[in-house]
């Protein structure tokens, strides 16, 4: 199952140095790979992560993959689903 | 030359479908690759893209590479330079 880290860091509405924080303390406890996933407007924010992370605190880590995809997710004002763009940047040290 | 496509787009404040159409009328002139580009907040729009070129308009495209880095801009308030996050996602056909 190596293909799939267990490790996953989902970046959302908070500030982008809570999700490196979070990076940097997967990687002290052991992690060797962690996932970034984010949806929508947050994209532009998981490749903050991601470039912080690598240039200023990881510089040994390297971006493995980067993967993008569409997710349909419900709707609270049509009632129906909509689609929005996902994205998974997958960092190893 | 192959390594960089000369048909590039670059992902800005306009509405997602001017880029679509940009891309397609680039594959309808003859392009077999293209690059869409984008720093900060229109990573995530430049996502949209090429999800919505992909399964909307051109289902045997494919996304070839992703590439994140971080560019240094004048900052016009401070007077000095400031970082931004870029992604560069190639698609061919």
């Amino acid at each position: 199952m190596s293909s799939q880290p267990s490790d996953i860091v989902f970046v959302g509405n908070k500030p982008v140095m809570n999700y490196v924080l979070a990076c940097l303390t997967l990687f002290q406890n052991g992690s060797n790979e962690i996932s970034l996933k984010a949806r929508g407007r947050a994209i532009s924010k998981a490749v903050d992560v991601a470039e912080i992370l690598s240039n200023r605190y990881m510089p040994e880590s390297t971006v493995k993959k980067i993967d993008i995809g569409t997710e349909r997710v419900d709707d609270a004002h049509s009632g129906g689903t909509t689609s929005v763009s996902s994205m998974e940047i997958r960092i190893a040290r």
